[in-house]
């Protein structure tokens, strides 16, 4: 993770939240009144975030003190402390929502990406996230997609080659589409070509792309491309991926799952802050 | 909404999801292509954010054309087209994912939103969202969630003041943290006080406070505080809330029913961009 | 106040005054040069800023210690030193005109607003500030006003209803106008309406609107919607309010008196800062 | 005038003054509703920031007309319009308080310096300012007072070398002082020294520096300093300088009279927008 | 390339150069002098960035006119006029000085690119540029590169894996970080490895990575190491790369050989820009 | 130098180099592994930067050590180490290239200027810079040069007054061009005059400007140049300035020779940093 990025988006986050001050605990703590308190699983969850959790207060009050009783990709069982906090009441409360909100998607994240990692528990399938995350927050929720045992595909538009079907369309074709990527000199980036029928299966084979994917196919129409090709690229597939799904297509010889929903529909993880 | 407030958060979302460039349109795509496509929806939605998705383009292009069949707000049919676009393609794929990334984050805030207005037709409640924001983009959610017919609670801790439990304990009860609060000359900020149970109740009301918040209360209770509160404090419920349960709360005399699952949980709205 | 902010403003303002370096000190004093020195009141002052002052040096260099003798709402006689600091030279003549010039600014709104408190000694009436303030300060300047015993008025646009003439003529009305707001769920904010005679009063006052602006009304004409309003709703005086008229006001059962001078026409403190 | 800095200005402060959006507005006026206005002098004033304060407008919605009838450094009497002005309301209204609170305080500086340079009519002595300007607003402030018929001082710490008190005694006099910053290749910049009397005169003419301020001296040692200068450097007088002593320094042979007050205490010009 | 951080990075060029404004020419020409000029190419040069030179000006005044007779890539001749341009005087002379600089350095890129490029003829052999870019540049410079002909090895450190002497170290061994790096799902990213002797080219080649780096290997070893590959992964060089050297390299097999003098050591190409 | 400045562009320039994290080194190396390290000069160089490189590193890690063996100035031969580091490897590795890119380029820029100062022994004459710097690097260049024992010209179009041939062109000639901006009270900033023969030089020595550049002169011209001016203003010679000339540039009596060459073809020092 970039911490400097990480800075530039909590101080974004809290000036949000924060405004002109918050005028309720202003009017009400001294400006010396200390709390302690805990963060409390109310679920069991994949815990992910801790550190951005505790960056929030670093960067509103150097002298807050967290101390984690667990570290990311730990299962946190509902009803146990996280983690407990003391310092400054003014700087808890004005750092509570944004450190929580963040911390809860984060948590959701990993947890529900966590699923995915035990449905597919002895294949070596991998679950992959997508570009549809929150804008703003790609870089965290990528991060929790990795602590709940998924992986990353391309960060961004500059981080690898995906001809989709525009692309192939305006070029004329799978081949036409590749030998214009290969010419730009991509040989630093994988090629991943989206296909969606057999032809274009075998035409990406034979031109040697990265990885194939196959774009809402049937389930027998994908066991038959990865006979097709059998360990000549690594295979992906996409759309329509629900947990009930994901050990039938490792079956199937699959190597890449990946899941939009993982980062765009999160259940927040719930989690809650308290002071004592 | 704070068009330039806008302006900036496109600017950073398609930063990240640029980097460097889209190395794949731009080794297939001259730098004169162009396209038309169209916006579909592919579930029952309520839109929301049909400008947000217009102005991403617009900061990438002025060029590119984008006509919108549906205003915010509107229930738009499976199947049905949103909008239609034409412009430089390189431009389209550039801005597509955070474009659709956002407008279906919003229309899924605004169609669950629906939901509850609709479970609570017939009363005069309402129904209202937290401060359980994504950083970064609360402006758009909160929008989001008054184009389904919600109202916005507090945009942030500047906005009005919210007595909770710690700042109850901290002043030494109701009474002392709402002298607090209007001794530093509160008089152009609602003061809503969370309470417990009903002596809170009472002590809240008889200090004439603006909103008084039911805390996680048995709906006995609360309408035991609604009796007690008889219109002269708005009665807030917050926590459990689910859409099975809003009409109940609405009977027992609640004005308001905040939800922070209106946007920390959202489902976003199933619609894709395709170009032709 | 929100320290993030804080700094945001006082990064800025050190680059605009420091730009690419202090060329007389750089010349003049070696690397690790200290002084010593102290801040000296010039005239009798209310003291607002002290932490600005501070915070100041400590964004530019964090070994520099400042000692302050009084806090801030401090009555400060004239020759008093305010604080005594210690550090390196180059280091304290780079921040010292931006943390005077604001320091100054500051207490001379803190002590200019204490006039009026102290015009006001013996009525509820309260002195408060506008969005009259000077860009990028408001936080700042609405800070001090507070320091000198005023209050705030609307952060800004976003945190109180507030329907004036052109609002009123646009809607048809003051009910009109009252009632688009309210269905625009605004129950967690404020409802303002500036009036003009007797009869917007009473409409006002039928609607139960919070506050009751009188906008340049003549005294004769305020005492009558005083008698009218009788406690219904907060009356706000607001134009031409000057030291000599403002018992006058409170007597006249006035609430609110509003003036924009205390920050748009800012006499500064007279504070310097001596190296010694 | 830089244009992208002042656009950078007008935006941060409108984002402080907008937040989350125009409450009171975007509930009462539709998308589409459009007004006239017209800027108002309501005091004699000269005028300044005429641009700034259309540039305002543009930056929201490059569809309003601002039809200025004056241009800066204008004599506007009480009365008359400034400016007339049709558009979008909402827009109108959301850049209203950020144009007039520049344009008053820029006009207000203008009308203030304009006094000094009448006082000093018949005179070759120049008016300047100082590095006592609001921070954050130095550009438009400076610009001010060029419109008010006086001269920019430094703009900041990197644009001219100024040896005062502090750095004389840590260099171990004036002809120290001066060398050093020579070593370091000051060709490019104007030295200016400040003395405290006429031995430091004596000194600074020796080394043959470019300005020489005198320091709260008495009248009469200013006239003694003339004398000794005679045109072989210019001279500043700084400190103390009320309208009234003006013409007295620049009988004495003063050159240059620099004043804070021009920036630091501004009243500010009555001018209002109305809509119609 | 990714036009909002075009924006980003000449908006705070501009800033730098201009600072509070242009005051020879601000004292010199009227707001509405305008002028025409030309960019005149004094040494034979591949022209890149003529975009970028436009894109200054488009920033600070959106009705000057550039017409480029050339576009990127184009070889042009010493003597050769580039472009012509008309519009405001003021705003040409203030975006002259940041236009130049980029366009100079860009086209000294690409001109000294394209040196490599043409020595390469006949071979398959790419050049490539590093991460030793001008901190802020590096998309403007790695353009620059493709613009010469050559290609672009990474962006940044997160857009491929490269295994260096410090990571096999760390790791212990060679086979060890690959397994680390293959088991954090590297996947998406191509993954090269720096080896120092032909061992360690056999253990890479082992594993299947995509591209092994020779590091500073003498050309005997050079070309044993290509005949080892021989084709089942990619050869980089780097190193010592010069002009001289990359037909030997390209002959030995050597399919890219990266050098970051292209970007580190720029000698700019002589251009200027006339008014007349 | 304006340390706060330095931040932002250090900040800048890690964001670009990192993006979404260093994705080699954070698979290979544990969170808390740590490494020592050390600078190593491949050439003899003169160093500049050295506080600079070590900043990058305190912004990302404040544990890291840095220990330089030399300062900013000092010639280090090859060989040598430069500075020992030693903290988190991560954080080693993250900062390693911003920091090197910095410093090497810094270096290569005070080792050449100091070529110059080397060839100007004996005479008064300076070396001095130009605008021609990098976009957004211009403060570090212009330190590297007076680090070289070059001097700055202007910073900036605001630094001082600069007539060029289309400011005299425009003015109706050099007289016209100094009384513009004399009457624009520009007293506080040198003037300096770049003329393109004998006439204008004794024209512009009439006028008292500061300095005159003597614009693509020859030798025998600018001989004759100075004896007319003798002493009376500073002389400035620009244009095909190349180490072998400035000796007997000096000798003909030029005191200042400003060299674009300097800052924008540098050749930067080889410098690597080695982790143990």
């Amino acid at each position: 993770m970039n911490k400097l990025a990480l800075d530039d988006l909590l101080h974004r986050s809290l000036l949000e939240d924060i405004g002109f001050g918050d005028i309720t605990s202003e009017a009400i703590f001294t400006e010396s009144h200390t709390s302690q308190g805990f963060l409390l699983a109310k679920q069991n969850l994949v815990l992910a975030g801790i550190q951005v959790f505790s960056r929030v207060f670093a960067l509103l009050d150097d002298q807050i003190q967290i101390s984690p009783y667990y570290t990311d990709g730990t299962l946190v069982p509902a009803g146990e402390k996280i983690a407990s906090m003391t310092g400054n009441t003014r700087s808890l409360l004005a750092g509570e929502r944004v450190a929580l909100n963040l911390l809860q998607r984060m948590s959701g994240i990993a947890t529900h990406t966590r699923r995915y990692v035990e449905a597919l528990k002895g294949f070596s399938t991998i679950i992959v996230d997508t570009r549809k995350t929150t804008p703003g927050l790609r870089m965290l929720e990528k991060y929790a997609v990795t602590v709940g045992g998924g992986k990353n595909h391309r960060y961004g538009l500059d981080s690898m080659v995906l001809i989709k079907d525009n692309h192939i369309q305006a070029a004329g074709g799978v081949t036409a589409a590749v030998e214009l990527v290969r010419s730009q000199g991509a040989c630093f980036r994988k090629i991943e070509v989206e296909v969606e029928n057999l032809l274009q299966v075998q035409e990406a084979l034979s031109l040697g792309v990265d990885i194939i994917m196959l774009d809402n196919m049937h389930i027998t129409m994908i066991e038959q491309a990865a006979k097709m090709i059998d360990g000549k690229a690594l295979i992906e597939v996409s759309g329509n991926v629900v947990l009930e799904r994901v050990a039938q297509l490792a079956a199937a010889g699959v190597d890449i799952i990946s899941s939009g929903e993982l980062t765009h529909s999160v259940k927040t993880a719930d989690i809650s802050m308290r002071l004592v």
